[in-house]
């Protein structure tokens, strides 16, 4: 089992976003730049969601504006409706995120909609992007559990994520929001999917609230998964309980690939150099494990 | 892939030798009496090396005198030679422990003798211990990689390892001391060892250095070991590398395992509550990511 995998840095979005202290809008870009340097070949950058709903990354026209956009590097951005992705498309983004939940309960407590009619929002953006060449990705969070309801059926994840394929998401990034998965059930989800989406579309997004992130990326290559998000540094935490870790740090993850025989085109040093900077930034010990350990000897 | 599995506590050993600040005795007998309450069938209890090698524990016969053995629980102890054998054997210990490395340099630097030489070292341990009806668990550190060395030959982690079996211990724990393994050479090293030593005498010992204890883990269950070393609260740290990460943390690992549907007898939010405990006794955060979630939620 050996085959090149994808990272995609969520470290700027999904990372900081979760963030409590504001971060200058020149730290941002600096981080982001600095990541373009590292071998990855996809950088969530920044977030068009309302400002009163993440004002941590109320200046997501202004970073991205200004980063360098090195050739052959994707810098997604979030959009949450057609306002968002006018936002983005004002700057010049060439590709964008649309995200849902495959939890009835966790959408209406956080758009105050059901899931189909959080599709139905984004549906318009699809069809824009389709227009304007720009490429869609799609979120389907809580993949494995939720804060709210609890379980979430199988059938919930493969149904939002099978109806956001058809709609033309390009890739489907399937999240464990709350980090509770364990990899049978991380595995068992991911084989539902693909038995409905075909499986180079599927990418794996795992918090490491409880720990398992690496364990469960593991078994999902073992699936054949190629795809995998991450953040530098194990930026972002988990806003449903609060201290807990946040996302799987991509250090760790580029050291269980490389250990693996996996290539990613990530050079480890670089990256791990990058989420040092940024923990020193943040005013924090850095969440990867590699950085740590790097950082000692 | 379900079956139970025993875990192997060595915190109190193990984590507590590593640990800089020196802990009471009192607050030793506690942990230990805490850790009998959670169902855990084997706890290290503490190390008869000489206490010019581990001040920490200077105090094993105090401790071992006063702690409650709880009837089916075993509590081995470390010996590095006869002596300690005799200083166990006097306060009752049923179980000890002997260890060696399967890297060259690492027992020359460490205990001053080759690995033939170690083994010559403790083999009156286990000559004796078989004629007083004491148990014997052999420990090879190293199994990984080393940290003057580097590589270490997979043919001497078999030869270290049959040998000790050979010699009569009744379990081979096979230890990655400076947590740099990745899961496709866990799985490599178990599988030569397995071709030797049967495999439900071997156990696999990780430390968290790089973040991948559990993806090793998991690919050893896949392989089917079914005994894990692991710490509470992931005390420990590594001499090797100043401020990374000790032993895998046994919260961690019970949630991988009753995830995974894999019965352990244990109480993981009694297990929780006594990390918790520990890591206030010690005064740092605990190394547990699940203590960790399950105290802010």
């Amino acid at each position: 089992m050996t085959f090149p995998v994808r990272i995609v840095e969520v470290g700027p979005r999904d990372g900081l976003q979760n963030e409590k202290s504001i971060i200058a809008t020149a730290a941002k870009i600096e981080l982001i730049n600095r990541l373009s340097q590292t071998g990855l070949r996809s950088i969530e950058a920044t977030s068009f969601v309302s400002p009163s709903w993440v004002p941590q990354l109320a200046d997501a026209a202004e970073v991205f504006s200004a980063i360098e956009r090195k050739p052959g590097v994707s810098y997604p951005v979030l959009v949450p409706n057609e306002k968002g992705y006018e936002r983005a498309l004002a700057v010049g983004a060439q590709e964008v995120a649309v995200f849902t939940a495959a939890s009835e309960a966790f959408n209406r407590k956080n758009i105050n909609a059901g899931i189909d009619e959080s599709i139905e929002r984004f549906r318009p953006v699809l069809e824009r992007a389709r227009a304007d060449g720009v490429r869609v990705r799609g979120y389907v969070s809580t993949v494995l559990g939720c804060p709210y309801q609890g379980e979430v059926p199988l059938a919930d994840v493969v149904r939002v994520a099978s109806r956001l394929h058809a709609l033309g998401c390009y890739e489907i990034s399937l999240g464990d929001t709350i980090g509770v998965g364990t990899p049978h059930k991380a595995r068992a989800m991911l084989k539902a999917v693909a038995s409905e989406v075909p499986l180079p579309a599927l990418a794996v997004h795992f918090h490491d609230t409880y720990g398992q992130a690496l364990a469960n990326i593991l078994a999902c290559l073992e699936e054949g998964v190629a795809v995998i998000d991450s953040a530098v540094s194990g930026t972002g935490g988990c806003p449903y309980a609060k201290g807990a870790s946040g996302n799987v740090a991509s250090e760790d993850v580029v050291y269980l690939l490389h250990g693996l025989g996996m290539e990613t085109g990530v050079d480890l040093a670089r990256l791990s150099e990058t989420g040092l900077w940024l923990s020193a930034l943040l005013g924090r010990d850095t969440g990867s494990k590699v950085s740590r350990a790097l950082a000692a000897t």
